[in-house]
């Protein structure tokens, strides 16, 4: 589905808006105000209704949302009817921390290969059932396994070279947890992951008396 | 010092630009446009014109910024000239992996307590020489060793239960990675870390052929 000039903002809340959506469905409920949902979700109710507006009409005039349509409605929008395949590179602490992590299975994002240059490290079985192969395999391994996103986790040094081997193999998406800037083609989207800069955003309003 | 209605957005901004100007310092670059800064931060000029616009006029027209001193104007503004301290509650995986990250000492954020239920994991020291102590103990050594911020790592069924303890105790910023939004007075600031909505928005992405 393609829709225009959507902000990543609203992006990012509609999946914040899923997973309490998901928690209303494991608690058995069926119908949410957008009140009582923008409340769970820490925004207000207009907000909510601004953002899925982008997409075409949702929920019934004084009733509510639908908790389990809006859910499949938001997956259809992010694109998440399916599983996504993820490769990790970079099995140090954060790497091995992260693939361990049950929150990826849970929302549809499943691990499909691992990446390491370490001798110690190549060879070895994961908890989940992976082999970590060598970063000489990365290309062949990751069309043969059908990987659509990387995550690289390896020092900042070795992420621009990781990046642009994704790239050759066909990789569109990579979330990128080293604390360095990379550079991919205009066809390729990036996505950082920096605790410190969150960090910051804390240490401005704590500072700032907000 | 406080400002009024500064979009998040351009507070995160100001962090990168951060990063990208300390790591020109290493470099010894002592001036750079806002053309190159922009480039090399992946915004547009305008953007980091009207970003640093809030808070007073920065640079030299025609010839740019120089290095050193935007880097001590933003850690001003963003209260960053000055260490902060950090406590990490929980250490699995993910707080084990988090708290051996160089990134979090490079940036001026010192982790001065750590706290697990895990009877084989307190009273152990870590590689930064903590000791992991009790959660029963949080209150007194917040207190004690000046914490200032917090990060939650636990399951998400204990996250709740953990942020109580640490309003309690006076912490007025969590930095939260459990996969459940918690809710604090106002007078706290809490930021979420969740990698698979990041992941989302790759999904999104990929899937909208953008």
């Amino acid at each position: 589905m393609k829709f225009a000039k959507i902000p990543m903002a609203t992006i990012n809340r509609l999946s914040i808006y899923m997973r309490t959506l998901q928690d209303l469905l494991e608690e058995d409920v069926d119908v949410i105000s957008s009140e009582r949902l923008a409340k769970q979700c820490g925004v207000n109710p207009a907000q909510i209704r601004k953002d899925l507006a982008y997409f075409g009409e949702f929920g019934v005039r004084g009733v509510g949302y639908r908790v389990s349509d809006l859910v499949n409605q938001i997956k259809e929008i992010l694109g998440l009817q399916r599983p996504w395949n993820l490769a990790m590179i970079g099995l140090g602490n954060l790497g091995s921390a992260l693939i361990r992590h049950a929150n990826f299975v849970k929302h549809g994002y499943i691990f499909t290969a691992a990446f390491d240059v370490d001798p110690q490290k190549v060879g070895k079985r994961l908890p989940n059932g992976l082999i970590i192969n060598h970063v000489d395999e990365l290309e062949e391994l990751i069309k043969e396994r059908e990987v659509h996103i990387g995550l690289i986790t390896t020092p900042a040094s070795e992420a621009q070279s990781i990046a642009n081997q994704l790239v050759l193999a066909g990789i569109n998406g990579i979330l990128n947890f080293a604390p360095v800037q990379i550079q991919v083609p205009d066809c390729c989207h990036v996505e950082n992951v920096d605790f410190t800069i969150k960090l910051d955003s804390i240490a401005y309003h704590l500072s700032s008396g907000l």
